[in-house]
């Protein structure tokens, strides 16, 4: 049994992590811990998890993480930079589903996170955690930095393009709508219920911390440069994200058997029949990615929809999909909950 | 490995019960029939089952439902009754998950259903499938009726005070709030989502189907005449029901305790610390029922929190939950979902 | 034109009673209050307001709100018994849309509200703005108290049965259920849209500051002592109240004849046909209480459904509504807007 | 006052333009018909109308509908094209909310709509009823065609782009996400609440009726061929559009500034301060479409988000504001109402 640690469990991503290893067959849970919520007994915080997660949030201090084979930060940015080499040196590996070690020019990262990166070598060394591109390194990789939830979706759908380079890497468009889960579990106006609920909007168009993590990681598929306009947008509904992805055919194919061919053999990622609209349901609460590929007209712009659910392949599912990379276990064990719908 | 069939899997309850069979260890699907959409494949009309479930819908008269070893009926009301003879016949044992077998008083029956009962025999044979009450005779019957929604999670919130005869049973008030798949995947306007969005309102204050199952049964739990009145409510959420009960105590006792006790050993009733607020998401895509036991004021009247899945410990769980009784598995057999929340 | 004040509009109840005074036909709005957002235009803050209120917020200190007729506290519980005094002291009227003046028995209020209470003349003094009960005494008052949602809910539908000592007084039950609206616009984990969302809870069953304000008042309607268990629930939409309520009988009535003598000429109060379920989107954005009653099997338990927008006759068109029967006006104007359906 | 009939009142444009000819001014209400309903009083079945709207629902063939001066029709397409020569010959004008006189080339009309159409020389006639485009001619229409919801939003974002010629009119893109009130009051599956809550999806990419539509108006405005990727989704809210448009850049421009001379003196656009994210429910039952200008990263694809409320300025408002023009009547009369926020 694998020893599993998680830093920062109140938010969504931590319960969601506690949903998805508290039912994996291989995984041991050793401690959990919050800082404002020490002695808390998780199932108090989350009633779902009554009968299922025995375990009490832990000090930071008195955890002894380096008990653990794995840790998982489901903390704000900047957390994990602080306190994986401490686990790495105690020969603990390290799964982030912050931010920190997801983008390799720091210039870059310091600028869209306004923190000072306190780690920069494990930023370097750190593995970019899309097992659909890289499952090879991450299998040994010591630091996994998993992706943003839009990043997973948005990448997912353009890949097979800009592999292939059948498409213009500098006028692709990302129209993408999240689920009010994805802003996390703070306190925060805009995602009260009374804000949120009944109502559509974008946000962030000038300009959002996933592009350049998407871009930096699309140029390396493509090897040419790639420009993205990205918008976000919050849709009235918890969990889902659907991107809407936009590219100009620079090169004619068969773009269903491109996406057919490329994702044939991925266990989470799935590519429906022509002319299908994937809804975010269909996804609802499992580790997986419904992709469809549409060309309206017949005309020379691609139309590629991309759904995940945000916590599970956006973040949990895809952060204990990279645990089982890591450790060798079969990449499917503990997700294999078939989806929510209605 | 159990021989499954199901009649009538295109509604929420059939893909409900598609979820939640096609990851129990011990059940293999046999056939799954719809007259409509015989030859679709299930994944087609349900995408969330890709790759989970390989069948087509089957038309009714070639799917060979004798080769089964349990059946269930997903069906409009009525439709069990006419078929359950004939797989009595051929050794198959019958789960209904519509009312036909719910109630034994027939006039009773007739006259909420609309229909004249044509298998009384059955009727007065079937056991009602309230595990919590019923377990023993569960185990060997041969036709089960499953409980409806509104009555499993009132009938379980009543039962310790009715059993104990604590209340004044001829004076009980269930104020039951549903979300809308309990109204099933008929295409009817007052459930669009334009009407039940962002509204609530109560429905058949007169009279409800339920309450004389919900009256017969608790009768035989407190052995005297019980008069409740019921108001369903539609409230707007997809799954979930939120039963406030109110009863007039007549006899002082710990109340907590007396529902401590009552439930103590049952795998799918969690009663709450005193003091607690259950919401329905505490139980979303779960098999689970969860209680809370008020008494405001310290006055002579108890309020009872109930909540459930409608779709699960309201239906299809609960009659996995009787399958798995019938035929002496585990009665947690693939019943092990984690609430999915937020 | 009346000269009307704003202290505090930064919350659903100032932005709900801007929207209806700025289409008022007699009024002029003067000044909006907010410490926290003073300089601020208020359509920066509500873009619904863009091109209809030019106002800025103005800090409590300069706003010089005693040029004003009548002044609106929507604020927090306790800063109206502060400033209230001086206001009354320039010749300016008042309306709190808060609880301070709500309760004549001040223990009871210092208790519920954990203040201690600055102005128990003004509490004395202070008319509770049920027009429905009050018209006469509003007309006159220097300080009107707005009741709470719940109670307008709740008490409408009560009224007509106490005053006529048909029901039991000692055992009623209100079930209520809120939009999340209902909870103001503070940031808070409980409200935020993840959480409230697709989910459906009770709250607060051991008591509710809404309790006493509503048994206080029925009191004097029955000259009877009123015991009431309230139990108010969260439900995922924005606006709007149902509340479902419960009393036992003790006297024959034609129940129906009743409510619909009793409001016949109320504009506001609207008596439907026997038989109907009111839904709270038919009120929705609109200063009207909708009620049906029911006695379900002919039992001796009446049920009444009475349903409001919280943020309209629970609060800023009641308010409004107050105004004009203080200054003469025709109690309707600026209040004809149709429910918004869907 | 203006003489006003409805043809098909019992959809939700039907009552959305009741509750606005209902409070406007100058308006008398004279009949409205339904073939199913007639003999209902619309209050009935719109419980929102009740003490506002005492009319009943009227049989089409005794409704004396020529008694109008202008009729209404809130109908499915192609039921227009057949009743309009009989009413112009009356000397009754006519507003068609749905399709049947938008499209001047017929051939594609009869492509998208699988009707032939019976009154071709009405739809060339016909005048496109977009006010910021056509005002003059609709002052003396006889037909007017209200454009389509997701038209409106369209082609006001888009046409200041169009009419000066700074952008690629052969690669527009709209993305364009509408609440489900959008799709009527139709009793259809994909519609209902436990389809369309907590989900989003795209719908329609290969092709969409109001594709056509956009394309023919725009290509006025700019003179040039115009080709359009159109992809509507459909978001879990009731009213509702947010457009977000993207254009290739082919000429520099303070694109702000022009937005807004563009729009400066219409009364029902509203061009937003640079760097702004409508919200749709910042239009809520109003007649606005709200715009904001972006141009993310400085880069040449241009960003435009336009929001409006689908039942009003995507319908219901919009009608009535042609209405308006037609008649000499203020532009604004009985369209003041100030959007339901929250």
């Amino acid at each position: 049994m694998l020893k599993v640690g998680i830093v920062g469990g109140t938010g969504y991503t931590g319960v969601e992590l506690l949903r998805l290893l508290a039912q994996h067959p291989e995984v041991e849970l050793i401690a959990i811990t919050s800082r404002g919520e020490a002695g808390t007994a998780v199932a108090d915080m989350f009633p779902s998890l009554r009968g299922r997660v025995s375990l009490k949030f832990a000090d930071p201090k008195t955890a002894q993480l380096d008990r653990c084979d794995v840790v998982f930060f489901a903390t704000p940015h900047g957390v994990a930079m602080e306190q994986t080499p401490a686990l790495l040196a105690a020969g603990v590996r390290v799964i982030d589903l912050a931010a920190d070690f997801r983008i390799k020019d720091l210039v870059e990262w310091e600028k869209w996170y306004r923190l000072e990166h306190t780690a920069p070598a494990l930023a370097e060394e750190a593995v970019y955690g899309l097992p659909e591109v890289n499952r090879d390194k991450i299998r040994t990789a010591r630091v996994v930095a998993n992706p943003g939830c839009f990043a997973t979706s948005v990448q997912l759908g353009f890949l097979p393009l800009l592999e292939s380079g059948l498409v213009d890497p500098a006028h692709l468009i990302a129209d993408a709508k999240s689920g009010v889960s994805g802003a996390g579990r703070k306190a925060e106006v805009p995602t009260l219920f009374s804000e949120a609920s009944d109502n559509f909007k974008a946000y962030a168009v000038p300009g959002h911390r996933h592009l350049p993590e998407m871009v930096e990681n699309l140029k390396q598929a493509t090897g040419q440069p790639v420009h993205m306009v990205f918008v976000p947008h919050l849709t009235p509904m918890v969990r889902g994200i659907h991107a809407t992805l936009y590219a100009r055919i620079t090169q004619e194919a068969d773009f269903q058997a491109l996406y057919e061919r490329r994702y044939g053999r991925e266990p989470f990622v799935d590519v429906l029949p022509a002319g299908s609209h994937p809804d975010t349901r269909s996804v609802r609460a499992a580790n997986m990615c419904r992709i469809a590929v549409h060309r309206p007209g017949g005309g020379d712009t691609l139309v590629v929809l991309s759904v995940i659910d945000n916590l599970v392949k956006g973040a949990a599912g895809q952060a204990v999909q990279n645990m089982n990379i890591m450790f060798g276990l079969d990449e499917c064990a503990g997700l294999s909950q078939i989806p929510v719908l209605p």
